[in-house]
């Protein structure tokens, strides 16, 4: 279980408050996640089929459900960070136990649907991986203090040079995407489909902080013929006037980052925005945004590497990598698409509580495509779909542009 | 000007009280609908090219202007309802002002442009009859005298069958939608363009509310497992078990309409339900909703008649009408498709005031297809795309079921 | 029926949109002031004593009972704004049938009971043509057309010299204060008892609008040293600089006003105020305000002249108004006193529906006294109480210094 | 330094998670008093005075401030709970270099001012002892695992009788209260007055929980007559039924303690409740609370004995205790009095950071006089003026009843 130890070790540097509050409804208390994903296999995998698997806790049960209305009441998702106790080592604890049996388990014959289910744990923790950290940078953000998850890194000082950006042509035609159920893919990833493109053409790198900084400065926070309506309407209530841990201080740009607070690396891709402010780059650039079928015909056969959460930072294009092909697809941040989350041709929600997993949210969210500096590693591929609905900016995102060809 | 005089006609039914008060943020009052209209001639058409217009008031432009930000500053939407002055009379006065110069325009030679703009101009009027119509009966509503707009009707009282629902078939393949810019069309309807669609078959009539009844029977409404998890959270914050509008009382369902309040009608079609609770009685149904590409290509070639605003009034499906094609395409209530709004591709903003119209709303809305019961005749064709966001409840909404081929 | 006469005047100016529209919870459509005092004679009186009344529609008494709880259900208090019919021209028919029934019914020998209920009705009425008039004012200033209520008058253009404020001595020791039941009183403001106080001085005078133009001008607003708590917190959350109603343009105050847009006058009181600013202003200034026992002890013997809604105009102290007591004591504004709104010793709520009249009420409220430019004529006397919460500005409220002898 | 190792003996049953997580805008982290009693010291007693005091961390001014603006800027209250960092150990180390550095300043010679603010400091800090005790009460019934603080204590099976509730009579006339000078006080204890009351009797005893049942069974929660306006859309819009806490299971009353979830004791004095439950109960008891006077004037001379912070559990009236005066008037539960907290006769807010003290809460809140089990010993006195506003809650808040002599 090597993805299970990854989670204890996002957990090495946190202290039993950091692991416990919450602080804002759509994050989750450290604590919440490590507990979660160990009550994902208790409850769908050690309960229903390990012979003689003692509970842990019976009241775990309604402290560490997320959403699963058919496994009965829970915590309210607001009020996770009211639950002092179980305390952090408490949870790790819990962990041990529930890894212990999953041993056990693992050693015996296991049928395919078992199988399955378990891999599907495995994914389900490091989603809960990258929200431990993007939930942690919130809560961190939220101090006046700005504590530091990791070690400060400098940046070096020398003034970068970003390439410019190069649009690379794909042809239209009908293409297949869509997981074909070799392998891993959650539920939303299938079933594998043709689909039909125009022509288009695809940046062969992400936007960056640099280019950001001229679109703030051309004064694009304040113009409302650039921004949907919603969009607008959230940028005045909400005074937003550059990306979420953003700050001006006599004349330079700082950001909250998990290793601090660091000055702005213009050359590094932009991160921390929402729909709205991906949608509007791209109009004030005169491109677009791609649609997830455009990302994932252009991702397909491109190799998974990238910039995980071994490093949880957001590198600039390294000045030698100079191939023609796209580049920061997987592990920098993960790139607003204009497709709304919706199911794929003939796609069936799964019987039973895993059929809550992804199907209940296609509505009011749009698709994300790639992976973060904050995504675990081997978790990535051309087909995962992820999605957050068009105001979200605590997540890594950013944006690629695209146009018509 | 045919258009224009319908406008007054709905307004013959209203005092200055009831076309001057707003009932909720979103809808808007009957006078600011008569005037806004009217401002969108006068602005966009009048005082551009008409020689020596007059305007009629200044003060109007920031009264009626409804969400054009490059047009200036303007009444906020929330207080459309504070503006008892101009009265109705002198909106209505308003309105012969610029009716009288625009008929003076007409006379002369007119190019393209600004005869496509006129034209849009009239389809916009249109847009606002029907919301006159949805707002009045949002306002009538919140009066616990329950006033009638029109006089109401006596609904037939023998007992009607619904005949059983049957499913068409269509073949898959590479379609056509999208308006070809022949005749008049909005911006978001084209270009139209080429998309892939497997086998899929639709029902040839709409979902009644006697099937909605026994939805509700089943207990629907307390079953989450049912639902998208937005349209959950809403079904609860809101303590929604019904349609809008509807009550239950000594075992009878009654609902508040245009002629008052009334029993339901159990043969006629659904309708004043959310993009949740369509989609959770489809779920319910084991069937879908159709994608908008795949209600399209069902309603090509078919004819534009149905039950308009001429009506006002949901009737049921004629018992005579049985022929094997699609029945109640144009006319009902508008069909919640499971497609959210977004552009088509290729589709451009256009330049100016005009480019405001649906561009920005691609974000957050389901498309509805086809066309209500308080639609104007004329205003309806197959490439048209209705949009609302997925709680909305105030329209003529319901829907028709789908399931893969 | 004199003071129903004066309602109707009131009602003069107005449409029937002006009359029907709500445009904050605490307010009410004037339409709803007009019913609603007839509905308390035809609950109250008619209902229950006259032979042979017949009601003239049964569902206004769910649209027009206000908060009497023991008379039943009644239309939101937020949503009187949505009863768009029955329209003005039928609540005038409605007063003129209880009119006449109440003529009929005075016509007869009235026991002393009914003689007290009447002369509540009266006085009940009188203190919904104030409201009637500080909701309108309330409503025409969110119309971008600000339009005036009555024809604006001239502001004299000679700069005017305000005297300077002096403070009269009162002696301390037991006095009496409170209504001893001989003529006409609120049941709040008995039973008249004596009460204990210190040596103290009251102002001459109201602050003017000048004085207050110092108070903005030397940063009160942005000084949290200077405000209550939640006086602080509202300040911010509000956005409030200056008094509601007022707008600075070009370096000169203007202010909403019943005749429409006007200059500030600086000798005239000043008067929109908070509880809040009204107690900062005066620490600011070095003083406090008077608690309602200092000011009633001062205002005892006082004639009951004063600039009433005959004028609904505030005007500056005449300067040849130079006797040596206090001056401005009634019918310029409402004056905020230090003391909370609490039930004097020995106070018992009256029996039936109109024990609800105040003390319900004692709670979060602050006392007024004196009366303003909006009251009734006659409505004004030594031991009246008046009450709102501390943040309310949307009455005629002003202040009064005071210091300890 | 007796008072302050109270604090720390509060903090030894405490996680680090539990002293940092904040469950209500209302209510601290443990944590933040621990270090905000701490700062109180450092800021107005030790960076001032103490010659070479080295300030343990410059950040903490920002982070424990509470509300002293004249002091700088701060964290906002609502987000006290987001300070993971420092921790619980290290909020500890800051006690101890405070503590120590106190010690030293204690041992040389002081002038009057400093000692008095040191003793101020002390009173703060007991204040803050007790709203620690009510903010971890409130944390941990947020908890769905009810944790309890303290060891839970049996309760004594034997039904107990409360004796029958006797009012004491007390003459009316000139008395004298408030706090002299000599000994501590808050500022606003004083100044002493004289100060007029009528003849009146006040109840021997506090009301208990077995009569809170009954008037729970009456259906007083439901009957709008006997609730204070605000209080009854109070009651509507947050559901209450019952005290805080408590809950009903199978026809038992239990309720959430320092002890954990325990059954109601009939014969303990109510706690818990809104000044709106206690003005309701007593007007359905055909009573009414006391004022402050009334009540100071009964207490004086009175043995400052009762149950305190030590015990911090509600115990019955010992059946033994039968003298003839007032009894449980210290040391049981806060008592509402139907006295709002306003400024006494020739009351002056101190110069400097203390005068924030209690001045600029003057408004919107009643005073509350006696003490809890929650109080320290030898923090009540029969002068002190508590104040909560009128919805609160989560103090040990009860009532005993008065009437007119």
């Amino acid at each position: 279980m090597r993805v299970r130890l990854a989670s204890r070790q996002l957990a090495a540097n946190l202290s039993d408050a950091d692991a416990t509050v919450q602080s804002m409804p759509d994050a989750s208390p450290a604590k919440w996640h490590l507990a979660h994903t160990t009550w994902f296999f208790e409850t769908m995998v050690l309960k229903p089929v390990a012979a003689g698997y003692e509970v842990f806790d019976e009241s775990f049960n309604f402290l560490f459900n997320s959403y699963y209305e058919s496994v009965g009441e829970r915590q309210p998702r607001p009020k996770r960070g009211f639950v002092t106790r179980p305390s952090l080592a408490e949870v790790l604890a819990y962990r041990d136990h529930v890894d212990r049996a999953m041993e056990t388990l693992l050693e015996s014959d296991l049928d395919g649907d078992l199988t399955d289910l378990i891999e599907l744990g495995c994914h389900h923790e490091q989603q809960h991986q990258e929200l431990l950290l993007t939930d942690i940078l919130h809560l961190f953000s939220q101090s006046p203090l700005r504590p530091a998850f990791t070690d400060p890194e400098p940046i070096s000082s020398e003034a970068r040079e970003t390439a410019p950006m190069t649009f690379l042509p794909f042809e239209g035609g009908i293409v297949e995407i869509g997981h074909d159920g070799s392998g891993f893919g959650f539920d939303c990833e299938g079933p594998r489909h043709r689909t039909l493109l125009e022509p288009y053409r695809l940046a062969d790198r992400l936007v960056t902080n640099g280019e950001w900084i001229d679109f703030i400065e051309a004064g694009a926070y304040r113009d409302p013929m650039r921004w949907l309506s919603a969009g607008w309407a959230d940028i005045k209530a909400n005074g937003w006037t550059m990306p979420l841990y953003w700050e001006k201080r006599d004349g330079t740009y700082w950001s909250m980052t998990l290793r601090g607070f660091q000055p702005i690396d213009r050359a590094a891709p932009v991160t921390h925005i929402s729909y709205y402010e991906a949608d509007a780059f791209a109009s004030w650039a005169g491109k677009r945004l791609p649609t997830e079928a455009e990302w994932e015909n252009a991702a397909q056969g491109l190799p998974l590497s990238g910039n995980f959460a071994s490093s949880g930072r957001l590198r600039p294009l390294p000045a030698e990598d100079l191939d023609a092909g796209p580049r920061q697809m997987f592990g920098d941040c993960w790139e607003w698409t204009q497709s709304a989350f919706l199911p794929y041709p003939r796609f069936k929600t799964a019987a039973g509580a895993v059929g809550e997993y992804n199907g209940k949210f296609m509505c009011g969210q749009f698709v994300l495509r790639g992976g973060s500096c904050a995504t675990s590693e081997g978790h990535v591929r051309a087909t995962y779909r992820n999605f957050f609905p068009p105001e979200a900016r605590w997540q890594f995102s950013g944006l690629r542009l695209a146009e018509d060809g």
